[in-house]
C-alpha cells in the first residue's frame, strides 16, 4: 500500500478518519509562489461535509494548520506539511464495522490486508476524509499552474438520470472553468443543480445513494506535454484519479463513446486558425499519443454509489463466519458528487503539475 | 516522455517501426521459470497483422529473438532483452506525413515535443508496431502468473455497433479466460464474430474504421493485493492500459454504468459459501478500496477508431503554415480491436505480476 | 530537491528548524508491529543536542507526537505520521546568514537554488535537526527488523587523531551491537571515551571543530539481499547515508584500504562450518556482487568538521557581492559524531528495511 | 534485483558474459543530439581488454551496434537501443565455478538468490562486461553535458603503493579532463604510468591482482544541482559508482581525509573574483548541503584487487558441502583500474545527466 505519489512533485498523505489528524506533505514545490489561503480555505469549504442535505450532517473543521515549507506565506521551496486536527468523531457509531464488512467498501479486503491492524473507525486511513489533504494540496497545484497560465475545473456532469450539459470540448475556457470551480455546487447549467438536489434528495429519503459522473477540463497546457507508451497524461492522471474513493472509470474525450464511433465522424483534423496550427475539433480530449495537442483537455470519470448506506444490507461475520445483516449507523452521504468535484480538480492539477515540472 | 513502467517488474520497450529493430528489455523478473516459446509466439500471432481482411496486409514476421536472461529455456533472473527485427518496411509511404500531421494520431504534438527530429517512418516509436513486445512480455507474465494459479483473458466486447456478450462478472473462471484467449478473434459468443468481421468489413470499404471496447478478467488473485490511496489496482493498471495506443476510457466493474445506479441495486454483498467469505455480485469488478476483493477482476477499455484512414482528411503544412488535405496512404486497420485484445491481456498481465511481485 | 527516499517504506522528511514543527512519514510499514516508545525515546536522546560539552547547549525537547498510523500501541499499516514541535528557537542569533553565506555550509548554493526564498533560520530545511525525524523513523525500523532477526549497531571509530577498536569484521555479533547502541557515547573499548572527549574539547577552546569516522554494523541478514549493478546494498544504503549532513564518505569492509592490497591478502573464502557454508574473513564488510554474502554488513562513513565555529571566516555578502568576515554566533557542536551515531544506524536500519520488504 | 537507474534517463542493461549479446537501452533522451561515433569507439577502447600485459589477453569485439533512437546520426528523442554481440568466448573453462564460488565474487550470494538458475558461464551478468554497456551510455552522456558546458574526466590515482598526482580540487578545468579522458592509460603525471605497469606486472607475475583509486572530476557544472537529504549529488552518484562491480568505497573531496580535519582548516570560505562569487578551497569536492557549490565536483572510488586470480584458493562445493580448492583458469586482468577509468566517468557522467535533467 503506497499513500505517496508523483515523480516531481511528490505528494504524501497520511492520516485515518477517526485518528488525531490528517495531512500530507508536499515534495518538490517550486520556491517563491506567493499563496492565496481564502483559494485553498474555498476549496476546501467545497469538499467540506454539513453544508445541505446532500451531504452528511457531520461537522468537520476542516483547517488545514501548515507546519512547514512556507515562511511569510511563500513557499520556501522546503516540503510543505499540513495537518488537519480531527474534530467531532463520534467512533461508537462504527463499532461492528470491526467484523462485519460493510458490502462494496474497503473493509474486507483490508480486513485480510492488515490482518485485523488497520484502524477502522471511520474506515480509518480508506475514509473518503483522506480527501481533504488532497483538496489541500491540489488547491496548491492549482495556483502555481495558474502562474503558468493553466486553469483547472470540473463539474457535476450526471447524477443517476439527471444531466448537466457537458463542456465544450474544443472551446472549453478560462472564464468558464474559474465560474465552475467558484460554486459550492458545480455545473455548468445552474437549472441542473435543483434537479440534481431532487434526484439527491430521492435517494436520502429512501436510505439509499446515487452514483455519477464528474467532468473536468484544463487550459492553457503547452502541446507535447506527457508522452507515448507508459508516460501518457491520461494514464499519469488516471493513477491520481482512482486514487480517489468511488471513482471506477475515467475516460478522455469521447472516451467509451469512441466505441460506437468511425474515424471520419470523430477523427480531430487541423487548421491554420490566425498563424497558429488550430485542431477542428477535440474528440481525444486533448491528449494525442499520450501528449497533450494544444486543445483543452477533457475528461470525465464515474463514480460509484456512496457504499454507506442505512438500509439492511447482507454481510457476514468475519470472526463467526457465519450471515449477517448489517445497519450502518452514522453519517453518510446519499450522493458524493457536489463534494467529490474539487478532489477531482485537484487530482488533476497535481497530475498536471507533477508532469510540467520535468 | 518514458517507455519504462513498473516498480518490481521493469519493463524498457524501444525501437521504432522502420528502424533496425524493435524490442523490450524485462527486469526483475524471478529466476527459474520454464518458459513455453508457443505460447509466447501464438499470442505474437493473435497480434500480428496481415491475417485477414480485418487488419493491414502487411506482413511483420514477428519473430521475437531473446537476447539475455533465459538460459536452457528457463529464467536467469537476469534481464530478459528480445528483439524483433524490422523487415518488409516502405518509408516512401508515409513520406508527407513529415510536415503533414495525420488527425488524431501522435504526430502534431510528436513534432512540437522532438523540434522535427523524432523518427516519423512509419509512426516510429509511436507506432502501434511497439506493441509487439508488450505482447511478448506479457506472454512471459502470464506464465509466471500461470504457475500463482492467475489466469488472465480477454474478449471483444463491442465493435461498432455489433456487442459479444459479456464476462458474467461473479463467475467468470479460469476454463472461459484460456478459451478466449485461444482464439484468434477472440469473443465469447462465436457468432459474434461473423456479424463483427462485416461491421468491419463495411468501414473497410467506405475507407473508414471504428471503435469498439475490449473486456478483460483476471481470476486467480488472491485478497487485498494492491491498495488504496495511490496504489489502487486501478490506478496502476491504467498506467499500463493507456499504454496501448487508441486507448481512451478504462473501467472497472459497472464503470460509467454505476453513474445511473443506486446502492441498493449495485452494492456487493457478501455471503459465507462452502466456509470462505464470499461476494454475492461483483459489480466493483474484483477491486474494493483500490485492492482486491476475492471476485473475479473485470475491467473493459474503450478503444477509438484507427485514425489512419484513406480517405481524405483536413490538416496542415507544418513547414508552410497552411491549410492541406491529406490521403494517408500506406495499409491500415479498418479496425484494431482483434490485434488489440492480447494486448490488453498482456497490459493486465504486466501490471497484476508487477502488484503481486511486493 | 527530494526529501522522500525508499521504494517499499517511503520516507517522506519535512520541517525547517526553526518553523513549528518538524516530523516525517514513514509509508509502506507492516501492520501489527507493537511500538516500544522507550526505545525510540531513547535513540532520540542519544542524537539530542545539551547532554554536555561535546555538544551545543542547545535545549531541544525532541518529544515525537504520532499522529497516525499507530493504534493502541500496534501499527496499522496506513502511514506512520510524526511531528516534533519546535521550541526554544532564538531566530535573531542567525540574522546576517542571510546574505553572508557560512563556509562548507548549503547557504551559498541554496541561496542560489531558492531564489533566497528558503528559510535560512538555524539552517531551515537544511539544518541537521532534520536528523530527529530520521532517528524516529530508523528507532522504528530497528524494531522491525529486530522481529526478523536483524540488529544494527553503530560506534565512534575515529575523532581527529583518536581512534577507538573496529568491529571484529567477520565475528562482530548482536550483543556487541546492542552494546554500543545503548551507550549515549558509544564506543567499543570505553577508555576511548575519555581521550576523545579531550580531543573535543581542545577544539572547542579553540573555537574550532574536528571530523572523524563512524563505523557501522548489521547482523543477522539473510544471504542474497540486493542485488548487482543499480540495486546494490551499497549503493542503496550510500543515497541514505549520504542525506545525513557532514557525511562526505562511504566505504564497505576494507572499502580505500582495498587500494594498496592484493588478492591474495584480502580475498575472502569460503569454508563448511557447522555444516554450513561460511566466510573465513569478511574484508569486503558483507556484500559480494552487491548482494548480501551472510557475514555482517560492516561499512564507514566519514564525518567532516562542523563547519559552524565561532572563529572569525572569510566569506562574501551576496547582495553587496563583496568579501565579508562572518562570524557565526548562535550554538554550535565542536564535534557532530557522538550525536551523529545514531543518525547513522537509523539511515543502515531504514536501508536495510526498504531492501528487505521487496 | 534491478538493472535499471535513473529518474529522469533510465538506463536499462542487460546481457550475460557469454549469452548471445550484451546491451543497454537509454530512455528519456533528448532528441536533436548529433553523436559522434568516434568518441563513443573510443572510450570503448580504453574499457576494452586485450590491449597488454595490464589486462586480460582475452579479445573482445566490442562494437556498439545501435538498434533505435537515432536516425541519420541524431537522436530521435525515443529511446535509444544498443547490442554487442558476444564473441570468442570460452565457456570451458569456467565450468568448475558453478558449484564451487569464487572467493570475493557474487557467485555464492546469486548462487543463493537464484537458486542455481543464474547463468553462471563468465559470471554471466555479474561479469564485469557489463560495464561495456554503460561505457555506451556514459559516452553518449559525455555528448550531451558537453553541449552544456560540462565536462567530465577521471584518471588512476593511486595502484597498489604507486601514486599519480591528484587533481588540483579548486583550479581543475576542462583541459585537464579532456587531456586525461584522451588517454588509454589514464594518469595525470605520465611519469607515474611506467610505474603503476611495473606495479601491476609484479602481481601478474605473482599470479595475484592489485587494488587502487580512481579520481574524477567534472566542471561547468550550474549552482544548485541536487538537493539535501535523499536528493544529494552525493548520494545519486553513489548509487551509480556502486554498480561498478569491485568498488567499495565513495568519497567526495577531502573524504575519509576529513575524518583527521579541523574546521579552520577546511572549511571552504568565499571571496569575490571578477565580479563573481567564488570559493576559496574546494575540500568539500564541490558538493555542500547535497548541492553543487560552482567548484569542480571532485570524488573518488575505492577498487579492491581483482579477484579472480590463477593462485589456489579456498572455497567450499555448495552441492557436496565440503571444502574445496579452487584454481580459476580462464583470463584475468591482475588489475582493472586502466580499464575502469572509462566506466567511472561513465557513472558520473550519466549521474550528473540525470540529475541535471529535471
Amino acid at each position: 500500500m503506497s499513500s505517496v505519489i508523483g515523480k516531481n512533485i511528490r505528494l504524501s498523505v497520511f492520516g485515518e478518519s477517526h485518528g488525531e489528524a490528517i495531512g500530507c506533505v508536499i515534495d518538490g514545490l517550486p520556491s517563491g509562489v506567493k499563496l492565496d489561503m481564502d483559494k485553498i480555505y474555498f476549496d476546501m469549504k467545497r469538499r467540506a461535509p454539513g453544508r445541505d442535505k446532500t451531504s452528511t450532517p457531520r461537522l468537520e473543521k476542516d483547517i488545514p494548520h501548515i507546519l512547514s515549507g512556507v515562511l511569510d506565506g511563500v513557499t520556501t521551496g522546503a516540503p510543505l506539511a499540513m495537518i488537519i486536527e480531527n474534530t467531532n468523531t463520534k467512533s461508537g457509531d462504527y463499532k461492528n464495522v470491526m467484523t462485519v464488512p460493510r458490502p462494496s467498501h474497503s473493509d474486507y479486503p483490508a480486513y485480510v490486508k492488515f490482518g485485523g491492524n488497520n484502524d477502522v473507525r471511520g474506515g480509518g486511513h480508506f475514509s473518503a476524509r483522506l480527501t481533504a489533504p488532497i483538496v489541500f494540496a491540489g488547491a496548491v497545484a492549482k495556483q502555481i499552474l495558474a502562474e503558468k497560465g493553466i486553469t483547472v475545473g470540473a463539474h457535476i456532469k450526471q447524477i443517476g438520470e439527471v444531466y448537466d450539459s457537458s463542456f465544450d470540448m474544443n472551446g472549453v475556457n478560462k472564464e468558464t472553468l474559474n465560474d465552475v470551480s467558484s460554486k459550492l455546487f458545480s455545473v455548468l447549467d445552474d437549472s441542473a443543480e435543483d434537479k440534481m438536489r431532487e434526484e439527491i434528495e430521492k435517494y436520502r429519503l429512501d436510505l439509499n445513494s446515487v452514483g455519477g459522473v464528474i467532468e473536468c477540463a484544463a487550459v492553457g497546457l503547452p502541446v507535447g506535454l506527457g508522452g507515448n507508451m507508459f508516460d501518457t497524461v491520461e494514464g499519469r492522471l488516471s493513477q491520481m484519479l482512482f486514487g480517489i474513493p468511488a471513482v471506477k472509470g475515467v475516460q478522455f474525450g469521447l472516451g467509451f463513446g469512441f466505441a460506437s464511433s468511425n474515424a471520419k465522424d470523430v477523427n480531430d483534423g487541423y487548421e491554420i486558425k490566425d498563424g497558429a496550427v488550430s485542431l477542428k475539433s477535440n474528440n481525444n480530449g486533448g491528449v494525442l499519443g499520450g501528449m497533450t495537442s494544444g486543445a483543452p483537455l477533457v475528461l470525465s470519470v464515474a463514480i460509484k454509489p456512496t457504499p454507506s448506506i442505512a438500509a439492511a444490507q447482507d454481510s457476514v461475520d468475519l470472526e463467526k463466519m457465519e450471515n449477517a445483516t448489517l445497519e450502518i449507523k452514522g453519517r453518510h452521504d446519499p450522493c458524493i458528487l457536489p463534494r467529490a468535484v474539487p478532489v477531482v480538480e485537484s487530482a488533476v492539477a497535481l497530475g498536471i503539475l507533477d508532469i510540467i515540472s520535468e
